[in-house]
């Protein structure tokens, strides 16, 4: 290891991407690269000798910065935002310096005790359930996406429906899972992981503000039942990935209890707004859930990967992704004293992720998250406003918080047409989704860096090129 | 966004980081915390207010390296190393402060091309088959273990064998998988997570040197045949977790080809070994395989997570995990000129990590790489002829590459008891399996900064704590 080239090119990196991050809005926010126009760049095989820093940094800025979609722009408001904050970038570095594995307490106590904490930190500022706490009988981790936390909470569903016969013999018996029209494609992905199968996937109906009906919920689990199915799951979502819908968890919970089905609630963009109290009804009823993850690293200033995963019984957990090799007992394992989180998660092998959401929480503070989500929020609601008043357009949806759905009233062709010119642009970069089967604009307001102005500035240029798109 | 913030407290941890590995060895290389330690020293709930940065960096150094166990230190020579190196910290540092995603082309074209690229170069640089770049029909992807890798590879079998019937409507019919008695416990936690079940992992024995026997596999593969169930997957090893062992791939692919069985092979460890030519021959027969991966995040100097992933044909990975919402859909995807990552992997978001391994290959050049793989090899070598003459020890397994596998001819106690007055010392830390049912240590030589004068130490070390050990 040569220490003075870390230093050396440290420096110059940490100014690389402060340069780059100051000076964002420069670029097209949407790549406007073609196909294979990067990789053309690129030389044929690996360099035989080593190459000067240098070398690299320039590379860097010809060809990766044109071929990149700028997710920290203040002017992006596709998908769900994955924001960060300096505070993460530094947590970040500090965990790829050390190296350490996490994968069990033993190959890095502090590793395993700091997620565990801060996690119990972040289920207190959430206001989750005090069974999710690791002093309870369950406990959060970090799990890369809500797609895993997603898959994890179906194996272990799947394993107590089955009291651990699917890990023994495969599955066999019809196990339901059960989802609304819009909950995310993770779920379906995950129901084909774990074997279950998309036919038994029950998509579930939504009310007009496209939430689970859970009159239609209770309705299948009593037809699956009778036909001698198990019902085994329930993916509920706070925040859906359309429109922000939210799912009824108290109606839902209660069912799920009833049923005995386990009950996995998805706020992976929505779950960081209850930092602030009064945003936090819209996940009432949590307490009656079996698993919760929400995503730091969308909404929360922390860098991806970083969802937090939590679930009431993490014996529940454990018994489904437990493995115990020769090559990784130890004396703290065997002890049942400690938490090893390879047993709550997919990989082996973990990264130290606490150091970033330990970063940003304590830089920023409790407040500062809360004042930011609150800025967000009020712009979102603003732009709404801005929609309701301009008779070329709808709002698709409610905006609970800081996502507006909206279209041109004149169809699918113009709100196609709007979208793209808006994009070809690179003045801003929206998506789009299809509610109630027509053609939605989509803007999430969520970047660190995004102010009123950068909201404002999308409404007129939303605004202007409508008029091109309606002619 | 503070971009002084981040220049100023950058050039701190960097410095913070730099000095940490400088003084590396200055720690007992196993933290000696006991549980719940690290977490006492941890307030009980988040602060409201901002904290200064420079409180951060001293709890950092007061609460959280006391409870590291040290993975970069030259003496840790435990489980398999997880090595990195400053090019390889600096290209994730870009990454976290780049924060893309690359979850498709369209949402960052360079996080994708990059990707394949690199992936590329590795291909040939290990000498693996065409068909695994991604000009041919197949292509590499960064998976975040070896465990992943290893998930993805038998979702996709079990597609291949059921017609994609498994996806549709659930495991149903006997899908039966083959690892040796030696394979990671990821090949059972995978199985286990893909609804196939333990019973139907057929574990076949292995010979002397621990590797798999063709002869049992193919008994194996008839024998369930017969009884009408579905043969699926082989998982082979080349480098298992206990000792490096090498299944023959050669022979078991052959058994593959002939029976309709996904070959995916395991190389997470040694597959780093085949960019030296006169280590390839280990893999001799990989262009067999329908997948392969190895982990440059454990012996190329690359930080955690990063492990290469390759497929022989990617319609099978995309047919078995791709899914497509509305919200995701965009012209470049629909082109069906690009690669969308999403769909070779479980979670759906991912962060830049080819930008690591770039870094990585272009700073040591692929001389740079050689030259230190052939040094861990040597120096596992002597070691491996230093136990041999000393008459206490004995070898337990063949040294093929650069993990020692030893013990006290005394039996079990003796060899539990040197090692923990060994990794009770702080000086090294080395752990233990069992091979023919007997405690084992071993050693694996394989960290970046490790020279000859740690082995040396380690083993004069071992000599001194064996004699009272043997008292």
């Amino acid at each position: 290891m040569h220490f003075e080239d870390l230093r050396y090119y440290g420096r110059q990196v940490i100014d690389w991407v402060a340069d780059y991050l100051e000076h964002i809005e420069q670029w097209p926010v949407l790549s406007q690269v073609q196909p294979g126009e990067v990789r053309a760049k690129l030389p044929k095989s690996a360099p035989q000798e080593p190459e000067p820093f240098e070398a690299i940094l320039g590379d860097l800025t010809e060809i990766i910065l044109p071929g990149l979609t700028h997710w920290q722009s203040p002017n992006f408001f596709a998908y769900f935002p994955a924001n960060h904050s300096w505070p993460s970038i530094l947590g970040d570095l500090v965990s790829s310096g050390l190296g350490v594995q996490g994968m069990m307490w033993a190959t890095s106590p502090a590793c395993t005790e700091l997620e565990s904490h801060v996690l119990d930190w972040l289920a207190d500022l959430l206001g989750l359930p005090e069974q999710f706490k690791s002093a309870s009988t369950g406990g959060g981790v970090i799990q890369d996406s809500a797609s895993s936390a997603t898959l994890c909470a179906i194996v272990a569903a799947r394993e107590r429906a089955t009291a651990g016969q699917a890990n023994r013999s495969g599955v066999r018996a019809p196990l339901v899972a059960y989802a609304s029209t819009e909950a995310h494609s993770s779920v379906e992905k995950g129901i084909r992981i774990a074997g279950l199968g998309s036919d038994n996937l029950r998509r579930i109906e939504v009310d007009r503000q496209f939430a689970m009906r859970p009159d239609h919920l209770e309705a299948a689990i009593a037809e699956d039942r009778a036909a001698g199915r198990i019902p085994t799951i329930v993916c509920a979502t706070v925040g859906t990935t359309s429109c922000t819908a939210m799912d009824p968890l108290t109606e839902i919970g209660t069912i799920c209890r009833r049923h005995g089905v386990w009950l996995h609630v998805d706020a992976a963009l929505a779950g960081t707004a209850a930092i602030c109290p009064e945003f936090r009804h819209f996940q009432q009823g949590v307490e009656l859930a079996d698993s919760y993850c929400f995503n730091p690293h969308k909404w929360m200033f922390t860098n991806f990967d970083c969802d937090c995963f939590y679930v009431a019984d993490r014996n529940a957990l454990v018994a489904a992704l437990g493995i115990w090799p020769e090559y990784l007992s130890n004396p703290a394992s065997q002890s049942g004293a400690v938490i090893d989180y390879r047993d709550w998660q997919v990989p082996l092998g973990r990264r130290f992720r606490a150091l970033k959401l330990w970063f940003v929480l304590r830089s920023f503070g409790v407040r500062g998250i809360q004042e930011k989500i609150r800025q967000h929020v009020a712009w979102a609601q603003e732009l709404a406003e801005w929609v309701r008043q301009d008779p070329r357009f709808e709002l698709a949806a409610p905006v609970p918080l800081n996502l507006v759905c909206f279209r041109l009233r004149a169809g699918d062709e113009a709100n196609q047409r709007l979208l793209n010119a808006l994009n070809r642009s690179g003045k801003l970069y929206l998506n789009h989704t299809r509610l109630d089967g027509k053609f939605t604009l989509r803007l999430c307001v969520g970047q660190t860096s995004t102010q009123r102005h950068h909201v404002q500035r999308a409404w007129e240029l939303i605004q202007s090129f409508a008029e091109d798109a309606l002619r």
